[in-house]
């Protein structure tokens, strides 16, 4: 087998912006069939991402949606959802992140679509599980962000509660949903059987943040929330002579190490500093020693004698700097290519894991708006009469 | 079929602290039999993870190993290594992270596995891509957050690099883990052939954080880095009269809906506010008068009144009121539960995401450590005495 795990997989791809085109650029990547279906305007993110070198070409637009085919469907037409049903047939998942309401509006509910495809994974993408007070109250990942503790845990470590500097939830229940549905897909290798699955982003985003930091609330309305190590203000890249250095001194013999390179033995007695216990009650303290210590000495002289005590230490990336890192342009994950339909180069990504058996997905640029739609009408067995009406019609084409 | 998507598949564990967790514990709650492995010491999460009401039961480990069941094997003894092939030759999924010359000496290796059984899928999560400038440096999570760009974000928005309050590289590279996994089971089913596939966190973590942020850099040198709505230090939860409020207005109708209900209206026709571009160009004016509408009333007061607006707007929840969340508490993803072996309850997590044919796993408590030694060692056809020998030198048994 080549072309990726995921080789042969039809996916049905109904989202935009950022949660579902997640989900489906990790199914591409893995080598899926990803037909984005776009409304006549395009998915949002091909404008709001950025500034573009061609039309609705957005840098955010171009890393979110490698390696799928778009087709122009006005699923507001009858001839817009005639053409999502001759698709939905055929396809092993389909994935959208439209209210229920909307969805069966469309059709393009459960009910319905099992009707036409009982094999096949519906996976909605919601902002809270169904039938809970908030069903179909609308989600954004900021919105997300603040009521599922992120926002929250961010007050804890610096006094005011902030948003990520991503889009955080977006970006981890696109993930979450891509595994589930390959679950599904499992589960379906052994019974036959589709289904449909709701990965709801509230309650993803929430459980993220409790299962790290519920901490003692999980025994009683008493205890302390948090991880100390992680919520203390000094959890942070340290600053060296001349930059930034992060480094993780855990365990016992990494501590001794650390104390021995910095020139201060005498910690290693230190009754704060003796044991994990020990500095974890005194992390504040341990953490100001190791603040103190680097302004010493630059990046550079810090690594190699850091590395002879054997304490993990790596540098600090700048977003410039990490363009430029060996490693990830070793690995292949980013890389300069052409870009399509432009005389020039960009910097693209490529999916980071290794596969020994079914290799990697071949890479393909995010298409442009309806690249692919005659395309794929003619896979689907229209006549060039009945493609030329559609398109005329605005069922498909842009 | 009942009991979760991945009922009847076998995953074998022999990962510890958060980032193979992750992945083994969503495979565990989608019905999967996780076997863990550990060391006689047990994973070091038992005691890391903050304080335990019984021994080796901390928050965090019991958060992040529900649903699986635990055997201890010395791996540095033959008799252990033994236990591990036998476990290994009925596995479908084995699941580490150890470097790859500790998994060679282990014998746990791909070849050495292979050769035990050709259809496992064999993940290892590593800590760079193999073959590149890093390979085999130690990888932790703040290393990593501080090399992939994360730290960097944060410094872009506001001045200082940090760590997010959580162990977020490990946490998002166990999720992707469990997909990948999920993913080549997929191919499996197809082809019948199992294979290697490895995970490395840096690689990413940061394909993560520059898919959102490359920006203008994808086109070259010249380009500005990131997403300014994302980037501003204005990108928060907005204080109220009494609290913080989290508001999502960015759609034109959106924004003049915002307008309205602040009172503003003659803001709707202001050139720098007029459109999605407008609004881009001018995000800090933008969040301004945002910020400062927000102080007048208390959250209870703008809630309906955004809600009438069509304004999407939610409350910024605390991490003490998250946990009393009537959604997060009616879904059912946050639950009292008895604590196994105690008299008492304690709040326990479950998986978030819903399966209409396959349902859920049945939920259980995370295990002691060794809680299913005997029972495993029996199901793999070990006779007592063969039992009673192996736990007498430390093959199974704590």
């Amino acid at each position: 087998m080549s072309g990726g795990p995921l080789a042969g997989i039809r996916v049905l791809d109904a989202t935009g912006v950022i949660v579902g085109p997640t989900a489906t650029l990790l199914l591409a990547e893995q080598g899926a069939e990803v037909i984005k279906v776009e409304p006549p305007e395009g998915d949002l993110m091909r404008r709001l991402g950025g500034k573009a070198r061609q039309p609705g070409m957005s840098p955010k637009f171009l890393h979110f949606n490698r390696n799928k085919r778009s087709i122009v469907l006005d699923l507001k037409s009858e001839a817009g959802r005639a053409v999502m049903r001759r698709l939905a047939a055929r396809t092993d998942v389909f994935v959208s992140n439209m209210r229920a309401r909307a969805l069966a509006a469309l059709g393009l509910d459960w009910a319905s679509m099992a009707a036409l495809n009982p094999k096949m994974i519906h996976c909605t993408i919601s902002g809270f599980a169904s039938g809970g007070p908030y069903d179909g109250a609308p989600a954004y990942d900021t919105i997300i962000q603040g009521l599922s503790g992120v926002a929250a845990c961010f007050q804890r470590q610096t006094g005011e509660p902030r948003f990520a500097p991503f889009v955080l939830t977006d970006h981890i229940v696109g993930i979450v949903a891509a595994q589930a549905i390959c679950a599904a897909l499992v589960g379906r290798g052994r019974d036959g059987a589709g289904q449909a699955i709701e990965v709801p982003m509230f309650e993803n985003a929430a459980a993220f943040v409790l299962s790290e930091h519920m901490g003692q609330r999980t025994f009683g309305p008493e205890g302390e929330f948090g991880d100390p190590r992680i919520m203390t203000p000094d959890a942070r890249p340290l600053p060296t002579r001349d930059g930034h250095i992060c480094v993780s001194a855990n365990t016992d013999a990494q501590a001794r190490g650390f104390f021995d390179a910095i020139g201060r033995p005498e910690l290693k007695e230190d009754p704060r500093f003796r044991s994990v216990g020990a500095r974890l009650e005194n992390v504040a303290a341990y953490f100001r020693v190791r603040t103190e210590a680097m302004a010493a000495r630059t990046t550079d002289e810090w690594l190699p004698l850091l590395r002879r005590h054997d304490v993990p230490a790596m540098r600090f990336h700048t977003l410039e700097s990490l363009l430029d890192d060996p490693q990830l342009r070793g690995s292949g994950t980013l890389t300069e290519e052409p870009e399509q339909h432009t005389e020039e180069t960009m910097l693209g990504l490529r999916h980071a894991n290794r596969y020994s058996g079914s290799g990697a997905a071949p890479s393909r640029l995010a298409p442009r708006l309806d690249e692919d739609g005659e395309a794929i009408l003619r896979e689907l067995g229209y006549s060039e009469t009945e493609r030329t009406a559609l398109r005329g019609r605005g069922g498909s084409g842009s």
